[in-house]
């Protein structure tokens, strides 16, 4: 049987939704290896809309977070309220700023942020029955809420995201963009990607070698 | 000095826009190899929006080919009209629907087409100076009216487009996804990518080869 993994999207844009380029390289690498995967999203609006040509709030616009992010799964896409942890081997989470808008409140509550229970209900799954669990960019703030305290991840060296890791009960630990993160015990990978990336081919390597532990894990 | 590629985009998400994975790959590669790059896309209203979760036409909704290719490329994005082939060594255009409702209107037009005029401008330099120009996916069919008749290219193997192409004064040439096909004297490089391909590592494959092709014909 052909190894499954889950990726949850939060839109399509680094300022809005899911990091395209994270999404694109962990869905190349998935493949390289073989292994096959389906893309979730929740059925939700996303908190704003940002026009990536000149960085503003496009006024009076609204997007669903699921239609945006069927544009990064070619069409191929579920809602998150379907993904049932039994049907894969591990589930991955890549970046951008519609996980700290859409998936979570941490671009406007900091450390008093939580995370959507759909999300909660999906990972509780992966979690219980120790599946390994990938987290990309920005994503790792979600930990502490998400799967509980006292879980070493990374976002590369920021100060202010690794302080609300802290201040909520995870552990941060610095790493670089080329790096994994991997709490062995928890079955949690991070990689800082473009917390940290100047470069495409940068992120690359780190996402690259986070879906490789993820493979290794799933055994 | 870096060698510097133009890349041409006509939104964002396959159905109404540029592929997101064709122009990530792309990016890529180009990165990879060392080579810089910089994306540009016509500053204009895209044809339609598509629902990528429903396939279908999402009626009232307007959005900007600008704008939307911004997300593509992480904000970094000059107006098509700003392009001057002196400043670059080649030009890719990755594939997507957007390059048959935006950037021409083979869509509504089939090989009655033609090319929006910015695109025929910011072509026209590269053709002069005989510097490479790739072209992936549903992009070859625009190689008649963007740079002339009897140039050879490859959809894969398409019969109507294929068949539009010949229609036009176009050669095309049957070509597998994983390859590429070269016109040497015309400095025209071309691969089938989601013309054809199932899964992204078949994309991968073919857009590496053209990548790595224009590097070599950049000298």
């Amino acid at each position: 049987m052909t190894k499954q993994v889950a990726v949850i999207l939060a839109g399509c844009g680094v300022f809005d939704g899911s990091e395209i380029y994270e999404t694109t390289l962990t869905l190349l690498r998935l493949d390289q290896l073989g292994i096959g995967y389906r893309c979730f999203a929740p059925d939700i609006e996303q908190l704003h809309v940002i026009n990536h040509a000149t960085h503003e709030v496009a006024e009076g616009q609204t997007r669903n977070v699921l239609e945006e992010a069927a544009r990064l799964a070619r069409g191929d896409i579920s809602p998150l309220s379907e993904l049932e942890a039994d049907e894969f081997d591990a589930v991955i989470v890549p970046g951008g700023f519609g996980v700290a808008k859409n998936l979570s409140d941490f671009a406007t509550a900091g450390d008093s942020m939580d995370v959507i229970e759909p999300l909660k209900e999906a990972l509780a799954g992966f979690r219980e029955d120790a599946k390994p669990i990938g987290l990309m960019c920005i994503a790792p703030v979600m930990a502490p809420r998400l799967l509980g305290e006292g879980i070493a991840v990374t976002v590369g060296h920021d100060p202010s995201v690794s302080g609300a890791i802290s201040a909520m009960g995870g552990l941060h630990r610095s790493c670089g963009v080329e790096d994994i993160m991997v709490d062995f015990e928890n079955r949690v990978v991070s990689t800082p990607a473009y917390m940290l990336a100047t470069r495409i081919s940068e992120a690359a390597t780190g996402i690259f070698k986070l879906v490789d532990r993820i493979d290794e894990m799933m055994g």
